[in-house]
């Protein structure tokens, strides 16, 4: 079956999922800069959430570059992925709202960590359909990235009762783990051409 | 005529359903876990539409995809189905917002139904073009559940007078019957190339 | 230059513009059939604009199809012609939330003629880029739909002072014109083929 | 590796963007005419910012046409361009709330400068990629409107404190230069081919 429409469905739940973030951002309705300064952890929010939807959009990206064909259980799987990329704004809604409190924050770290889990389940998906010799396994290899960032996740999460500034802290650390897309991935397309 | 733009255009407004049905769970405005389990109900009634549009989509997919070609009547079954789409996230949210009693119930039961008739019309519309004889003909056959889904959701609808959980179980069941993607579409696109 | 994208940021907007008029029916906050009736009119507006919205698709979806390559003048043309179906779940809603009165009944009037008007600028701008002997050119024609069109909508905004449910019948009855699709682009392109 | 799927979200995010923008023109609760008028400077700065938001897309679109490949550096390139096109409706609702008086007006001035600033940015890493003699390089030359357009942006930034009118005068002054698309790249294509 073609990866056209799962690219085109992700596409545009991942466009709408950062569109509608920006909207947690309501605008003020006096003029003053005073009252613009108060969004700063809604902005604050809306900045982190961007870019981790921005790495989910490349990796997925990259990855189904490297796939040459989906079935039923793809598709699920990364409808499975949108399901909780969508519960994002939520997340990063509260979190800003609340300038950066324990729940809100054990909430986002939730709701980033069963975002990585998705993403592991799409990816073991998409290699029991290729194998591990196709270019997307030998591309992928051992997902370490995917599986540190579920355990920095869970770390954390029980940290947000304790220091959730911390919690914080790591939720950037993972992002950075993630900003470089996977060149294995670019090197192994390129090699194949 | 091609059916690209067809696609595109499902792909677009189911993406934006799933998406705005996020949005009815309002974002509480204090950080305490007890406002934020207030919202199980919006979340549940969430899961349920959202697994009820991935069905639709994933079945829209497997069949477009045996679909050769389009022409005017099958692009207004397909609005028409897109219409009774759009009208999930109200019912679902209607439901959510009154913890699942007798009447948002049945809306939901008649949206739901309205869908899977729209969705057989769809077929017919479909079929008449392509022919029995076709791949897609042969891949859907007799479409006997989208004619039980029909029937089961009738009965659920009445059942809310006096039930309305047991209604909700019989939406969770047809969803269940349709959760697996039509194997036969797969598997005869598979045998025709 | 290709005309992938012109349909797709189309595509997108319109998919938007169909699940944005759906908003304009806020969720009751009680569970009794009382309150689910009130939304009747502005339910009323939506399958009216619904239409509106899927014929514009549908000819553009037609006309598109026809059109071998664009330029700069047809993509801000059509960027044209969605600005103006942009404002039509404004004026929707607002016919809605005053149960057809007369001015948000002269205001959709106003908007339905303004995305004639640049519907048939779109037309123009095509057939100055592939002359009158391409296939658009034969399949399109004197585009009298069009021209008909802009004169009913004139004459039921002013028939909106007088009797608004009369200027309803007639914007009724231009959807009525287009609902079926141009059947002569349709046979031209097969006959092309 | 292909540009198509850069090319999706872009057109999504854009469509999404201007329909977004149009949800800050609030439906009036009363039909007469005079709560109409008062949504007139909402009205105007959404001109303004949907003008904006589709010179964005012309140019996106004319330089990607020219682009035969992106890498993981467009992607985040793009990603920024997209971060600062979507607080444009943020920025234009803040504007068009106030009346267009200075700080609403500095703001909308600042994001744009951002947008320009990203533009650039996506333009310098495409060319990295394609190099200066490529049709890329050839077709967008010295890229004077993109610096020129920072400049004007930055003057208008601070005329806010002193006049706003002006500021906003030089905004749309900018738009101007910009409405034209690039026709060297309508050009080089042409020849190409």
């Amino acid at each position: 079956m073609h990866k056209g429409r799962l690219e085109a469905l992700s596409d545009g739940v991942i466009a709408i999922i950062i569109t509608i973030m920006v909207l947690e951002m309501k605008v003020p309705h006096t003029d003053n800069l005073h009252d613009l300064k108060e969004l700063w952890p809604v902005f604050l929010s809306y900045i982190l959430s961007f870019i981790y939807v921005g790495i989910y959009w490349n990796n997925h990206h990259h990855m189904m570059q490297a796939a040459r064909t989906v079935n039923g259980a793809v598709l699920w799987a990364n409808l499975h992925l949108l399901f909780w990329l969508s519960l994002v704004p939520f997340a990063s809604g509260w979190l800003g709202e609340n300038h950066f409190t324990a729940w809100p924050m054990a909430l986002y770290g939730f709701v980033l960590m069963m975002n990585a889990i998705a993403y592991s389940i799409l990816v073991i998906t998409l290699l029991r359909l290729h194998g591990k010799d196709s270019l997307l396994g030998r591309a992928i290899g051992k997902d370490w990235k995917g599986r540190l960032s579920v355990i920095i996740y869970a770390v954390a999460i029980v940290l947000t009762c304790v220091a959730p500034w911390l919690s914080l802290g790591l939720y950037v650390a993972v992002a950075g783990i993630w900003l470089v897309p996977d060149r294995r991935i670019e090197s192994k397309i390129t090699e194949q051409d």
